[in-house]
Protein backbone atom coordinates (compact mmCIF):
# COMPACT_ATOMS: atom_id res chain seq x y z
CA UNK A 1 0.00 0.00 0.00
CA UNK A 2 1.26 3.39 -1.09
CA UNK A 3 -0.59 6.80 0.04
CA UNK A 4 -0.60 9.56 -2.04
CA UNK A 5 0.05 7.49 -4.97
CA UNK A 6 -1.26 9.86 -7.17
CA UNK A 7 1.35 11.79 -8.16
CA UNK A 8 5.17 12.48 -7.73
CA UNK A 9 7.27 9.78 -6.12
CA UNK A 10 3.60 7.83 -4.63
CA UNK A 11 2.45 7.17 -8.49
CA UNK A 12 6.34 6.37 -9.47
CA UNK A 13 6.37 3.41 -6.91
CA UNK A 14 3.46 2.00 -7.70
CA UNK A 15 4.35 2.34 -11.22
CA UNK A 16 7.79 0.20 -10.20
CA UNK A 17 5.70 -2.35 -8.63
CA UNK A 18 3.35 -2.82 -11.72
CA UNK A 19 6.43 -3.34 -13.88
CA UNK A 20 8.03 -5.99 -11.75
CA UNK A 21 9.12 -9.72 -12.76
CA UNK A 22 6.84 -10.65 -10.08
CA UNK A 23 4.45 -7.59 -8.78
CA UNK A 24 2.36 -8.17 -5.67
CA UNK A 25 -1.29 -9.37 -6.11
CA UNK A 26 -2.78 -6.39 -4.39
CA UNK A 27 -1.40 -2.83 -4.89
CA UNK A 28 -3.30 -0.88 -2.46
CA UNK A 29 -2.65 2.66 -4.36
CA UNK A 30 -4.94 5.68 -2.36
CA UNK A 31 -4.95 8.92 -2.65
CA UNK A 32 -7.72 12.11 -1.61
CA UNK A 33 -9.72 12.29 -4.45
CA UNK A 34 -10.34 9.35 -6.64
CA UNK A 35 -11.69 11.22 -9.40
CA UNK A 36 -10.61 14.37 -11.42
CA UNK A 37 -7.58 15.32 -13.59
CA UNK A 38 -5.31 14.93 -10.14
CA UNK A 39 -6.14 10.83 -10.08
CA UNK A 40 -6.25 10.32 -14.07
CA UNK A 41 -2.30 8.94 -14.28
CA UNK A 42 -3.39 6.71 -11.56
CA UNK A 43 -6.76 5.83 -12.17
CA UNK A 44 -5.05 4.89 -16.05
CA UNK A 45 -3.01 2.77 -14.64
CA UNK A 46 -5.08 0.62 -12.27
CA UNK A 47 -7.38 0.03 -15.83
CA UNK A 48 -4.48 -1.18 -16.99
CA UNK A 49 -3.58 -3.59 -13.97
CA UNK A 50 -6.31 -5.09 -12.15
CA UNK A 51 -3.87 -5.60 -9.02
CA UNK A 52 -3.92 -2.25 -8.37
CA UNK A 53 -6.83 -0.67 -6.27
CA UNK A 54 -7.86 3.16 -5.88
CA UNK A 55 -8.67 3.30 -2.74
CA UNK A 56 -9.85 7.26 -1.38
CA UNK A 57 -7.56 7.69 1.45
CA UNK A 58 -7.33 11.36 3.24
CA UNK A 59 -4.42 11.04 5.85
CA UNK A 60 -5.87 14.09 7.96
CA UNK A 61 -9.50 12.40 7.91
CA UNK A 62 -9.52 9.27 10.97
CA UNK A 63 -12.90 8.24 9.70
CA UNK A 64 -11.45 8.23 5.80
CA UNK A 65 -8.13 6.03 7.72
CA UNK A 66 -10.70 3.53 9.15
CA UNK A 67 -12.81 3.63 5.70
CA UNK A 68 -9.84 2.28 3.54
CA UNK A 69 -8.75 -0.31 6.45
CA UNK A 70 -12.02 -2.01 5.24
CA UNK A 71 -11.51 -1.50 1.87
CA UNK A 72 -7.90 -2.95 1.66
CA UNK A 73 -9.54 -5.99 3.90
CA UNK A 74 -12.20 -6.90 1.60
CA UNK A 75 -9.39 -7.60 -1.29
CA UNK A 76 -6.92 -9.15 1.25
CA UNK A 77 -9.44 -11.92 1.70
CA UNK A 78 -8.23 -12.81 5.12
CA UNK A 79 -4.41 -12.30 3.84
CA UNK A 80 -2.24 -9.32 5.87
CA UNK A 81 -0.54 -6.41 4.92
CA UNK A 82 3.04 -6.86 4.36
CA UNK A 83 4.60 -3.01 3.37
CA UNK A 84 3.38 0.28 4.10
CA UNK A 85 4.75 3.21 2.45
CA UNK A 86 3.36 6.21 4.29
CA UNK A 87 4.18 8.58 1.43
CA UNK A 88 1.52 10.96 1.57
CA UNK A 89 2.46 14.66 2.75
CA UNK A 90 1.92 18.18 2.00
CA UNK A 91 4.99 20.75 1.79
CA UNK A 92 4.48 24.16 3.42
CA UNK A 93 4.95 27.72 1.74
CA UNK A 94 6.31 29.12 4.62
CA UNK A 95 9.86 29.47 4.28
CA UNK A 96 10.87 32.03 7.54
CA UNK A 97 9.75 33.23 10.59
CA UNK A 98 7.81 35.97 9.63
CA UNK A 99 5.53 33.76 7.35
CA UNK A 100 5.12 31.09 10.33
CA UNK A 101 1.00 30.90 10.73
CA UNK A 102 -0.62 28.48 13.76
CA UNK A 103 -2.97 26.76 11.30
CA UNK A 104 -0.52 26.28 8.35
CA UNK A 105 2.17 24.68 11.10
CA UNK A 106 -0.93 22.39 12.50
CA UNK A 107 -2.37 20.99 9.39
CA UNK A 108 1.26 20.68 7.88
CA UNK A 109 1.78 18.67 11.33
CA UNK A 110 -1.47 16.74 11.20
CA UNK A 111 -1.06 15.69 7.24
CA UNK A 112 2.83 14.92 7.81
CA UNK A 113 2.84 13.41 10.84
CA UNK A 114 -0.27 12.79 12.62
CA UNK A 115 -1.73 11.13 9.19
CA UNK A 116 0.86 8.57 8.93
CA UNK A 117 0.88 7.48 12.59
CA UNK A 118 -3.17 6.82 12.22
CA UNK A 119 -2.30 4.95 9.45
CA UNK A 120 0.26 2.61 11.16
CA UNK A 121 -2.55 2.78 14.16
CA UNK A 122 -5.35 1.59 12.26
CA UNK A 123 -3.63 -0.76 9.82
CA UNK A 124 -1.68 -2.38 12.52
CA UNK A 125 -4.10 -5.38 12.44
CA UNK A 126 -3.41 -6.63 8.92
CA UNK A 127 -0.05 -5.60 9.49
CA UNK A 128 0.11 -8.25 12.53
CA UNK A 129 -1.92 -10.29 10.10
CA UNK A 130 1.42 -10.29 7.45
CA UNK A 131 4.06 -10.68 10.66
CA UNK A 132 2.56 -14.02 11.09
CA UNK A 133 2.45 -15.15 8.06
CA UNK A 134 5.06 -17.71 7.30
CA UNK A 135 5.18 -17.74 3.34
CA UNK A 136 5.68 -13.67 2.89
CA UNK A 137 9.24 -13.21 3.79
CA UNK A 138 10.50 -11.94 0.73
CA UNK A 139 11.32 -8.33 2.34
CA UNK A 140 14.48 -9.22 3.49
CA UNK A 141 13.18 -11.72 5.88
CA UNK A 142 11.08 -8.94 7.55
CA UNK A 143 7.47 -9.91 7.51
CA UNK A 144 5.40 -6.97 7.47
CA UNK A 145 7.33 -3.38 6.82
CA UNK A 146 5.99 0.25 7.48
CA UNK A 147 8.42 3.03 5.46
CA UNK A 148 7.87 6.37 5.78
CA UNK A 149 9.09 8.89 3.10
CA UNK A 150 10.82 11.96 5.30
CA UNK A 151 14.01 14.00 4.07
CA UNK A 152 17.00 15.24 4.10
CA UNK A 153 15.45 18.40 5.58
CA UNK A 154 13.75 16.82 8.48
CA UNK A 155 17.46 15.96 10.17
CA UNK A 156 18.46 18.52 13.04
CA UNK A 157 22.08 16.98 12.24
CA UNK A 158 22.30 17.46 8.56
CA UNK A 159 19.67 19.07 7.31
CA UNK A 160 21.30 22.62 7.46
CA UNK A 161 24.54 21.70 5.62
CA UNK A 162 23.62 20.22 2.33
CA UNK A 163 25.54 21.04 -0.61
CA UNK A 164 23.20 20.88 -3.45
CA UNK A 165 21.35 24.46 -1.91
CA UNK A 166 21.17 26.75 0.93
CA UNK A 167 17.51 25.53 2.05
CA UNK A 168 15.38 28.37 4.12
CA UNK A 169 13.97 27.19 7.45
CA UNK A 170 10.92 25.87 6.20
CA UNK A 171 9.45 25.82 9.96
CA UNK A 172 6.35 24.05 9.26
CA UNK A 173 7.72 21.43 7.04
CA UNK A 174 10.86 20.81 8.89
CA UNK A 175 9.20 20.27 12.22
CA UNK A 176 6.47 18.14 10.74
CA UNK A 177 9.51 15.74 9.34
CA UNK A 178 11.98 15.96 12.61
CA UNK A 179 8.10 14.49 14.34
CA UNK A 180 7.93 12.28 12.02
CA UNK A 181 11.06 10.70 12.43
CA UNK A 182 10.90 10.79 16.33
CA UNK A 183 7.42 8.56 15.67
CA UNK A 184 9.13 5.97 13.49
CA UNK A 185 11.40 5.78 16.21
CA UNK A 186 8.84 4.84 18.58
CA UNK A 187 6.97 2.31 16.23
CA UNK A 188 10.03 0.64 15.79
CA UNK A 189 10.83 0.40 19.21
CA UNK A 190 6.90 -0.99 19.88
CA UNK A 191 5.96 -3.04 17.01
CA UNK A 192 9.30 -5.46 17.38
CA UNK A 193 7.90 -7.56 19.11
CA UNK A 194 5.41 -8.03 16.83
CA UNK A 195 7.89 -8.49 13.68
CA UNK A 196 6.89 -5.27 12.10
CA UNK A 197 9.54 -3.45 11.11
CA UNK A 198 9.98 0.84 10.01
CA UNK A 199 12.42 2.71 8.73
CA UNK A 200 12.90 6.43 7.59
CA UNK A 201 13.59 7.13 3.60
CA UNK A 202 14.91 10.65 2.38
CA UNK A 203 13.87 10.02 -1.16
CA UNK A 204 16.36 12.39 -2.74
CA UNK A 205 15.66 15.77 -4.16
CA UNK A 206 13.17 14.50 -6.70
CA UNK A 207 11.63 16.68 -9.55
CA UNK A 208 8.08 16.81 -8.25
CA UNK A 209 5.30 19.38 -7.51
CA UNK A 210 7.62 19.22 -3.58
CA UNK A 211 10.78 19.29 -5.28
CA UNK A 212 10.08 21.32 -7.87
CA UNK A 213 11.92 21.58 -12.32
CA UNK A 214 15.36 22.34 -10.33
CA UNK A 215 15.82 18.72 -8.19
CA UNK A 216 18.63 17.18 -9.90
CA UNK A 217 17.01 13.44 -9.31
CA UNK A 218 14.21 11.95 -11.58
CA UNK A 219 11.36 10.24 -9.98
CA UNK A 220 12.11 6.44 -11.21
CA UNK A 221 15.66 6.93 -10.14
CA UNK A 222 14.55 7.70 -6.71
CA UNK A 223 11.79 4.98 -6.85
CA UNK A 224 14.26 2.28 -7.91
CA UNK A 225 16.77 3.02 -5.65
CA UNK A 226 14.21 3.49 -2.69
CA UNK A 227 12.56 -0.39 -3.55
CA UNK A 228 16.41 -1.64 -3.70
CA UNK A 229 17.09 -0.07 -0.13
CA UNK A 230 13.57 -1.76 1.18
CA UNK A 231 14.35 -4.88 -0.16
CA UNK A 232 17.43 -4.78 1.59
CA UNK A 233 16.48 -3.86 4.89
CA UNK A 234 17.16 -6.10 7.90
CA UNK A 235 15.77 -6.86 11.18
CA UNK A 236 18.64 -4.42 12.64
CA UNK A 237 17.52 -2.19 10.45
CA UNK A 238 14.36 -1.12 12.48
CA UNK A 239 14.02 2.30 13.16
CA UNK A 240 16.78 3.14 10.76
CA UNK A 241 16.60 6.53 8.46
CA UNK A 242 18.27 6.07 5.13
CA UNK A 243 18.35 7.62 1.59
CA UNK A 244 17.41 6.40 -1.26
CA UNK A 245 20.74 4.93 -2.09
CA UNK A 246 20.91 3.37 1.34
CA UNK A 247 23.42 5.41 2.85
CA UNK A 248 22.18 6.63 7.23
CA UNK A 249 20.97 10.12 7.74
CA UNK A 250 21.67 11.61 11.01
CA UNK A 251 18.10 12.40 13.29
CA UNK B 1 10.38 36.18 30.28
CA UNK B 2 9.31 32.91 31.88
CA UNK B 3 6.48 31.17 30.27
CA UNK B 4 4.23 28.66 32.03
CA UNK B 5 5.81 30.46 35.48
CA UNK B 6 3.17 29.10 37.94
CA UNK B 7 4.42 25.98 38.68
CA UNK B 8 6.61 23.60 38.61
CA UNK B 9 10.46 23.99 36.54
CA UNK B 10 8.51 27.91 35.69
CA UNK B 11 8.34 29.09 39.48
CA UNK B 12 11.47 27.26 40.26
CA UNK B 13 13.29 29.83 37.74
CA UNK B 14 11.22 32.75 38.79
CA UNK B 15 12.45 32.47 42.40
CA UNK B 16 15.91 32.10 41.97
CA UNK B 17 15.41 35.15 39.62
CA UNK B 18 14.78 36.66 42.78
CA UNK B 19 17.05 35.57 44.86
CA UNK B 20 19.87 36.83 42.63
CA UNK B 21 22.57 39.44 44.03
CA UNK B 22 21.43 41.44 40.87
CA UNK B 23 18.22 40.15 40.20
CA UNK B 24 16.88 41.60 36.61
CA UNK B 25 14.49 45.08 36.87
CA UNK B 26 11.73 43.02 34.84
CA UNK B 27 11.06 39.48 35.20
CA UNK B 28 7.86 38.71 33.30
CA UNK B 29 6.11 35.74 35.06
CA UNK B 30 3.50 34.92 32.87
CA UNK B 31 1.17 32.15 33.27
CA UNK B 32 -2.59 30.83 31.44
CA UNK B 33 -5.09 31.57 34.44
CA UNK B 34 -4.22 34.35 36.57
CA UNK B 35 -6.49 33.64 39.41
CA UNK B 36 -7.32 30.49 41.15
CA UNK B 37 -5.37 27.95 43.16
CA UNK B 38 -3.05 27.11 40.91
CA UNK B 39 -1.55 31.14 40.10
CA UNK B 40 -1.14 31.49 44.19
CA UNK B 41 2.28 30.44 44.91
CA UNK B 42 3.45 32.70 41.96
CA UNK B 43 0.98 35.74 42.45
CA UNK B 44 2.33 35.56 46.10
CA UNK B 45 5.76 35.97 44.89
CA UNK B 46 5.11 38.71 42.70
CA UNK B 47 3.48 40.54 45.76
CA UNK B 48 6.85 40.30 47.83
CA UNK B 49 8.93 41.57 44.46
CA UNK B 50 7.45 44.10 42.47
CA UNK B 51 10.00 43.37 39.82
CA UNK B 52 7.89 40.64 38.91
CA UNK B 53 4.88 40.82 36.97
CA UNK B 54 2.51 38.47 36.06
CA UNK B 55 1.46 38.30 32.54
CA UNK B 56 -1.53 36.56 31.48
CA UNK B 57 -0.61 34.34 27.82
CA UNK B 58 -2.04 31.17 27.26
CA UNK B 59 0.89 29.78 24.43
CA UNK B 60 -1.95 28.37 22.39
CA UNK B 61 -3.73 31.44 21.38
CA UNK B 62 -1.71 33.74 19.11
CA UNK B 63 -4.21 37.05 20.14
CA UNK B 64 -3.13 36.19 23.57
CA UNK B 65 0.54 36.19 22.77
CA UNK B 66 0.08 39.32 20.63
CA UNK B 67 -2.00 40.75 23.79
CA UNK B 68 1.17 39.43 26.30
CA UNK B 69 3.66 41.93 24.04
CA UNK B 70 1.79 44.60 24.70
CA UNK B 71 1.95 44.22 28.57
CA UNK B 72 5.53 43.39 27.86
CA UNK B 73 6.38 46.28 26.49
CA UNK B 74 4.15 48.90 28.45
CA UNK B 75 6.61 47.63 31.50
CA UNK B 76 9.98 47.96 29.80
CA UNK B 77 9.44 51.36 28.11
CA UNK B 78 11.94 51.36 25.02
CA UNK B 79 14.23 48.79 26.37
CA UNK B 80 14.13 45.53 25.07
CA UNK B 81 13.67 41.88 26.56
CA UNK B 82 17.19 40.25 26.69
CA UNK B 83 16.08 36.28 27.67
CA UNK B 84 12.94 34.60 26.84
CA UNK B 85 12.43 30.95 28.56
CA UNK B 86 9.66 28.88 27.12
CA UNK B 87 9.10 26.80 29.69
CA UNK B 88 5.03 26.35 29.46
CA UNK B 89 4.43 22.71 28.15
CA UNK B 90 2.24 19.71 28.12
CA UNK B 91 2.46 16.54 29.19
CA UNK B 92 0.34 14.01 27.05
CA UNK B 93 -1.02 10.43 28.86
CA UNK B 94 -1.35 8.75 25.59
CA UNK B 95 2.04 6.32 26.46
CA UNK B 96 1.31 3.35 23.23
CA UNK B 97 0.23 3.16 20.07
CA UNK B 98 -3.29 2.23 21.56
CA UNK B 99 -3.73 5.53 23.18
CA UNK B 100 -2.78 7.84 20.05
CA UNK B 101 -5.49 10.76 19.77
CA UNK B 102 -5.73 13.01 16.74
CA UNK B 103 -6.93 15.74 18.86
CA UNK B 104 -4.33 15.27 21.33
CA UNK B 105 -1.43 14.87 19.17
CA UNK B 106 -3.12 18.36 17.85
CA UNK B 107 -2.47 19.69 21.44
CA UNK B 108 -0.10 18.84 22.18
CA UNK B 109 1.98 20.17 19.48
CA UNK B 110 -0.09 23.40 19.17
CA UNK B 111 0.70 23.87 23.08
CA UNK B 112 5.17 22.29 23.11
CA UNK B 113 6.14 23.30 19.39
CA UNK B 114 3.77 25.64 17.74
CA UNK B 115 3.55 28.34 20.73
CA UNK B 116 6.95 28.32 21.53
CA UNK B 117 7.28 29.42 17.99
CA UNK B 118 4.92 32.23 17.65
CA UNK B 119 6.29 33.30 20.88
CA UNK B 120 9.36 33.78 19.17
CA UNK B 121 7.72 35.51 16.45
CA UNK B 122 5.73 38.18 18.17
CA UNK B 123 8.54 39.10 21.00
CA UNK B 124 11.06 39.34 18.03
CA UNK B 125 11.00 42.97 17.80
CA UNK B 126 11.43 43.16 21.95
CA UNK B 127 14.46 40.78 21.37
CA UNK B 128 16.23 42.55 18.39
CA UNK B 129 15.77 45.85 20.50
CA UNK B 130 18.14 43.91 23.41
CA UNK B 131 20.27 42.46 21.01
CA UNK B 132 20.89 45.96 19.52
CA UNK B 133 21.30 47.55 23.13
CA UNK B 134 25.33 47.48 24.07
CA UNK B 135 24.78 47.58 27.89
CA UNK B 136 23.25 44.08 28.11
CA UNK B 137 26.03 41.98 27.52
CA UNK B 138 25.84 40.24 30.62
CA UNK B 139 24.30 36.43 29.02
CA UNK B 140 27.73 35.51 28.49
CA UNK B 141 28.56 37.82 25.67
CA UNK B 142 25.08 37.64 24.08
CA UNK B 143 22.83 40.02 23.92
CA UNK B 144 19.40 38.39 23.25
CA UNK B 145 18.71 34.74 24.30
CA UNK B 146 16.06 32.27 23.78
CA UNK B 147 16.28 29.41 25.77
CA UNK B 148 13.87 26.16 24.79
CA UNK B 149 12.66 23.81 27.74
CA UNK B 150 13.04 20.90 25.97
CA UNK B 151 13.45 16.82 27.01
CA UNK B 152 15.94 13.97 26.82
CA UNK B 153 12.97 12.24 25.68
CA UNK B 154 12.75 14.54 22.52
CA UNK B 155 15.73 12.96 21.73
CA UNK B 156 15.50 10.18 18.61
CA UNK B 157 19.43 9.43 19.23
CA UNK B 158 19.18 9.12 22.90
CA UNK B 159 15.73 9.45 24.27
CA UNK B 160 14.96 5.61 24.30
CA UNK B 161 18.30 4.61 26.09
CA UNK B 162 17.84 6.50 29.64
CA UNK B 163 19.71 4.57 32.11
CA UNK B 164 17.13 5.64 35.17
CA UNK B 165 13.95 3.62 33.99
CA UNK B 166 12.50 2.48 30.27
CA UNK B 167 10.44 5.79 29.16
CA UNK B 168 7.12 4.12 26.93
CA UNK B 169 6.86 5.75 23.24
CA UNK B 170 5.15 8.32 24.37
CA UNK B 171 4.52 9.49 20.99
CA UNK B 172 2.18 12.93 21.10
CA UNK B 173 4.87 14.35 23.83
CA UNK B 174 8.85 13.12 22.21
CA UNK B 175 7.18 14.05 18.70
CA UNK B 176 6.50 17.63 20.16
CA UNK B 177 9.80 18.20 21.04
CA UNK B 178 11.67 16.70 18.82
CA UNK B 179 9.81 19.16 16.46
CA UNK B 180 10.88 21.68 19.01
CA UNK B 181 14.31 20.81 18.52
CA UNK B 182 13.72 21.55 14.72
CA UNK B 183 12.22 24.23 15.29
CA UNK B 184 14.81 25.76 17.38
CA UNK B 185 17.40 24.58 14.91
CA UNK B 186 15.78 26.87 12.41
CA UNK B 187 15.76 29.69 14.86
CA UNK B 188 18.87 29.29 15.90
CA UNK B 189 20.16 29.75 12.20
CA UNK B 190 17.66 32.42 11.23
CA UNK B 191 18.51 34.84 14.26
CA UNK B 192 21.82 34.43 14.61
CA UNK B 193 22.43 37.83 11.88
CA UNK B 194 20.36 39.89 14.48
CA UNK B 195 22.49 38.52 17.43
CA UNK B 196 20.26 36.69 19.04
CA UNK B 197 21.06 33.12 20.06
CA UNK B 198 18.93 30.09 20.43
CA UNK B 199 19.63 27.12 22.75
CA UNK B 200 17.43 23.88 24.03
CA UNK B 201 17.75 22.56 27.61
CA UNK B 202 16.92 19.31 29.21
CA UNK B 203 16.34 20.41 32.89
CA UNK B 204 17.11 16.99 33.70
CA UNK B 205 14.24 14.44 35.44
CA UNK B 206 12.82 16.38 38.12
CA UNK B 207 9.88 16.44 41.00
CA UNK B 208 7.14 18.10 38.99
CA UNK B 209 3.58 17.38 38.45
CA UNK B 210 4.96 16.27 34.16
CA UNK B 211 8.34 14.50 35.79
CA UNK B 212 6.18 13.12 39.20
CA UNK B 213 7.49 12.04 42.58
CA UNK B 214 9.36 9.67 41.39
CA UNK B 215 11.94 11.88 39.63
CA UNK B 216 15.23 12.02 41.21
CA UNK B 217 15.87 15.76 40.84
CA UNK B 218 14.57 18.57 43.23
CA UNK B 219 13.16 21.57 40.82
CA UNK B 220 15.76 24.22 42.38
CA UNK B 221 18.96 22.04 41.66
CA UNK B 222 17.56 21.76 38.28
CA UNK B 223 16.90 25.53 37.98
CA UNK B 224 20.11 26.20 39.32
CA UNK B 225 22.02 24.06 37.06
CA UNK B 226 20.22 25.65 34.11
CA UNK B 227 20.90 29.10 34.93
CA UNK B 228 24.21 28.45 35.77
CA UNK B 229 24.53 26.73 31.54
CA UNK B 230 22.62 29.79 30.36
CA UNK B 231 25.13 32.27 31.83
CA UNK B 232 27.87 30.39 30.46
CA UNK B 233 26.43 29.92 26.92
CA UNK B 234 29.06 31.44 23.60
CA UNK B 235 27.34 32.89 20.54
CA UNK B 236 29.29 29.06 19.07
CA UNK B 237 26.42 27.34 21.46
CA UNK B 238 23.41 28.69 19.54
CA UNK B 239 21.40 25.79 18.14
CA UNK B 240 22.71 23.69 21.08
CA UNK B 241 20.80 21.28 22.97
CA UNK B 242 22.31 21.05 26.59
CA UNK B 243 20.78 19.53 29.50
CA UNK B 244 20.93 21.10 33.03
CA UNK B 245 24.73 20.17 33.91
CA UNK B 246 25.61 21.14 30.31
CA UNK B 247 26.40 18.38 28.62
CA UNK B 248 25.44 18.16 24.85
CA UNK B 249 22.39 15.82 23.90
CA UNK B 250 22.24 13.95 21.07
CA UNK B 251 19.18 14.95 18.56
Amino acid sequence: MVTGSNRGIGLGLVKEFVKMNHPPNHIFATCRNLTGSEAKALQDLATKHPNVHVVQLDVTDHSSVKAAVSVVESHLKGQGLNLLINNAGRNSQTPFLEDVDQQDMLLTYNTNTVGPLLIVKEFLPLLKKAAKETASKDLGGNKAVVINISSFIGSIGQGFTTTITPVPPLYAYRASKAALNMIMACLAVELKKDGILCALIHPGWVKTDVGSEEAPLMVQNSVEGMLKVIANLKSSSSGAFLDWEGNEVAW
